[in-house]
């Protein structure tokens, strides 16, 4: 674990590395994460990367907004792999951060798939993902025994190519356990209607955690009945969980960013 | 992210924070599990976590093995979490350190509710799981734009004391999404042929990773047909993994702890 030392460009062999950037609080990367990106000559980031995680990298390094919003495309999908190939094939360390974890809804298997045929080595360093992170920072465990042996992770944030759904809301509504959706904060009312439709009781807990780990973050719990309402204001990204452990979320939440965190602990000395 | 200074134990406001270890690699733990392990007084840690990862903790630390392995027992459940409340009551700095993360099958819900009934101050750091890295760690991304638009995660360890099964094996048999089991090798054999009796086609691909993202790491793929036959001869720890996105599963492997690793490369110099 000891840090890397500095090494010229032209020493580099070009390859991608996919980096997980976590959640949203930046301490939430993994010291392998960080040691690539302190390397980096490139970094073609996310849009909900952390700003001070960018500050990681080297001064020099080139700095590529690929971040997407909603409505907002800054680059698209389809000009992605190109960059990063392009890079590499240059002979640069090009790290590709984004957002949880590359290989959920990351669309990182498609970015290392394009690596792969075009002959550039490529890894991926996996990342702490929203799916667990942001439940937990809610102080909602996605598995407790006796009250949810599985979880399921989708998306509520469709393909806009695909004529129909590809999630099984059928399906999920007949599970026993927790359901987590990713994305899906604008189709929050149709997920819970399909859902109670479907045959999950109106009254099973949800809850909505806003900016998870992040100091802005905001947790809203209710029934499948009214969370859509109850969250309505809450700003993006947002996770949804919904099940019989949203019960075990704290009014002493265990945050990620809670009021005594570790900085504010070396802060006090 | 600056490095956290030293701090004389009477400083120290007695606490519980569990930190989630990885999957293996102990450069997959967080920046800030990391700053805490680095900081503990008492370190109680889980059978899997990297010897390497201990050696963070400060020299003076207690360490105390937890670890669990199937039929032996080094602390029972029930005993952990007094343990942890007794030293933080006590005024210390308590690392609860877990393989992967705490509330994916790690029974920290357990722990975070005891400590909070106690009265004792208790956070949660999430860990990278074996559920997403150790697929990851073998080219295999658990979602995949077209292959797969949701993924659940089930143990395939049971918990003894319930008399029959909780995890809704038929209905996750009628899924489309990909299908990740925890601690499931000694009952593979099962697992596969009631996914098959529950109409899962036996021609599912199917995959094995043991020892995800350690040096050891060996990767076996096929069907639900041969996979527990395939897998007989793997030791544990393992992640089972079955669904479409395993055809993705590279003989370029996307390893963490690929043939070039970044340690490598800054040796390289």
């Amino acid at each position: 674990m000891s840090r890397q030392s500095e090494r010229a460009p032209s020493e580099v062999r070009g390859r991608v590395v996919l980096v997980g950037a976590g959640p949203g609080d930046p301490e939430l990367i993994t010291v392998k994460g960080l040691g690539w990106l302190r390397r980096a000559e490139v970094v073609v980031h996310d849009r909900l990367v952390a700003p001070s995680l960018l500050d990681e990298a080297p001064a020099a390094a080139l700095r590529i907004d690929a971040g997407k919003s909603r409505g907002r495309h800054c680059l698209p999908q389809s000009a992605i792999s190109p960059l990063l190939i392009h890079h590499a094939a240059a002979g640069r360390l090009v790290v590709r951060l984004k957002g949880g974890d590359p290989f959920v809804f990351g669309r990182g298997g498609e970015e290392v798939l394009a690596c792969r045929a075009a002959g550039i080595p490529v890894e991926v360093v996996p990342g702490i993902s929203s799916a667990v992170a942001a439940p937990a920072a809610a102080g909602i465990p996605v598995t407790h025994r006796g009250l949810a042996s599985s979880f399921t992770v989708v998306t509520g944030h469709e393909d806009p190519s695909k004529s129909g759904t590809d999630v099984d809301w059928e399906g999920l509504a007949g599970g026993k356990g927790t359901l987590v959706v990713l994305m899906g904060l604008g189709s929050l009312a149709t997920i819970a209607a399909r859902l109670i439709a479907a045959g999950r009781p109106p009254s099973t807990p949800a809850g909505v955690i806003s900016r998870a780990t992040a100091a802005a973050q905001v947790v809203v719990t209710g029934t499948l009945a009214d969370i859509a309402e109850r969250a309505r204001h809450l700003p993006p990204p947002a996770t949804i969980v919904i099940g019989e452990v949203v019960r075990l979320a704290g009014n002493d939440p265990v945050r990620a960013e809670a009021a005594f965190r570790w900085t504010d602990y070396a802060g006090a000395e």
